[in-house]
């Protein structure tokens, strides 16, 4: 039986075995809920990094450039972290360099994985849909705040975890935990969430658009994929 | 007003603010419910460390020793890590070395907060009114597993905030996640942690008569609080 994991900040990611795996990154607030949409409205390639250097290097060879820092956009940089930032048709068939807080590290700690997918509410059944179908054993890297483990990114390992949870054994408590969280939230998720440290974050920036927007389920068919350290969207998918 | 935190594994514990607070330690299974029934049934002091040669050295020191590795008892000490054998009536007036797997790190990582206490459900009512007497602010450190989250420390630390966040400012997500567990869990624990994978552990070594007692909530009045490195049952306590 296959099994799936729950890493739940990328501050504990050592303690996980990614050789074999499928990692799905989950920042749901927000750099992987607007990688998923930026996919979904055409950009071709995104390249996630995690420092702002990189990103200003990558800026400076004439990649459009997308910086967030304390939940704001980074001075100098052509994009924030708003999913309705991707949704720009200026924005088809380009490439992005990337650099979040916490989405863009959790993505190049987890390159040792055989596959590294993106995983948001957004496109969460076209994720469940293709761990049922691959034989990997899967292990979700929730992206955390800072080191810390967040709400909301427990939340959708939990759902994840609970979509999964016939056909998967749930050996790690971590697993356990996000999955009683989802149980606990699934049918008011913006409710229960309101009083996460990152609500209370981007309430305080005005981003109550932004987070009613990240907690919608299923809204985009599309599945990116890191390829040799870039952002693709899997071209294999139905 | 007051704050409560939850840090859910030590290995996470650089990332949390200790001065000024009072750790509660936790370890459910099964370090600090053995603790506070040894000092419950008489045990005068606890010298918590947490390498095994630092156990074998107090030990030929003449004091009595308990040890612990991978939920077994380590070879050569006297004492192994089941609350039933701190009931002994020899144990009176004994000072113990203890080190087991995670309980002991969590309080040797926790010795820069202005207090240590050790926490169990078999001491929670205890903790609870202390907590809420005391002016400080609150952090639960969490054992866990070799550095990983456990279910059922995660449902203590949810337990004691549920009792206290009409009193204090629930800022942290990880003391959101155990109060959402502890909801979740609490008119029957024993089920819900049934599939932890500590619990699945300690049934495979016939341990069911340990993880019941560790379960049972308010047994003993009595508070264990570190004191220049070492255990014991504070006296102004009611």
């Amino acid at each position: 039986m296959k099994k799936i994991d729950v890493c739940p900040t990328p501050e504990l990611l050592h303690l996980y075995r990614l050789t074999g795996k499928i990692v799905v990154v989950v920042d749901i607030f927000r750099a992987t809920s607007c990688m998923t949409t930026a996919f979904a409205h055409g950009v071709a390639k995104i390249i996630p990094v995690a420092q702002l250097d990189e990103c200003r290097a990558l800026q400076k060879q004439g990649l459009i450039a997308a910086a967030e820092r304390d939940a704001r956009k980074a001075e100098g940089f052509d994009l924030d972290n708003s999913p309705f930032s991707y949704m720009n048709p200026e924005l088809i068939g380009q490439t992005i360099a990337v650099t979040t807080t916490n989405g863009t590290l959790a993505i190049t700690k987890s390159i040792e994985a055989d596959q590294v997918l993106i995983g948001s509410f957004l496109n969460k059944k076209t994720i469940v849909d293709y761990l049922h179908f691959m034989p990997n054993d899967v292990l979700i890297v929730c992206a955390g705040w800072k080191g810390k483990i967040n709400l909301e990114d427990m939340l959708f390992a939990g759902a994840v975890v609970c979509s999964l949870k016939n056909d998967f054994f749930v050996e790690d408590d971590s697993a356990l935990s996000a999955l009683m969280i989802y149980e606990a939230a699934k049918f008011n998720m913006i409710k229960f969430i309101a009083n996460s440290s990152h609500v209370r974050r981007l309430h305080g920036l005005g981003l109550i658009r932004d987070i009613e927007f990240c907690l919608r389920e299923d809204v985009y068919d599309v599945l990116p994929v890191l390829e040799n350290g870039i952002l693709v969207k899997m071209k294999t998918v139905k």
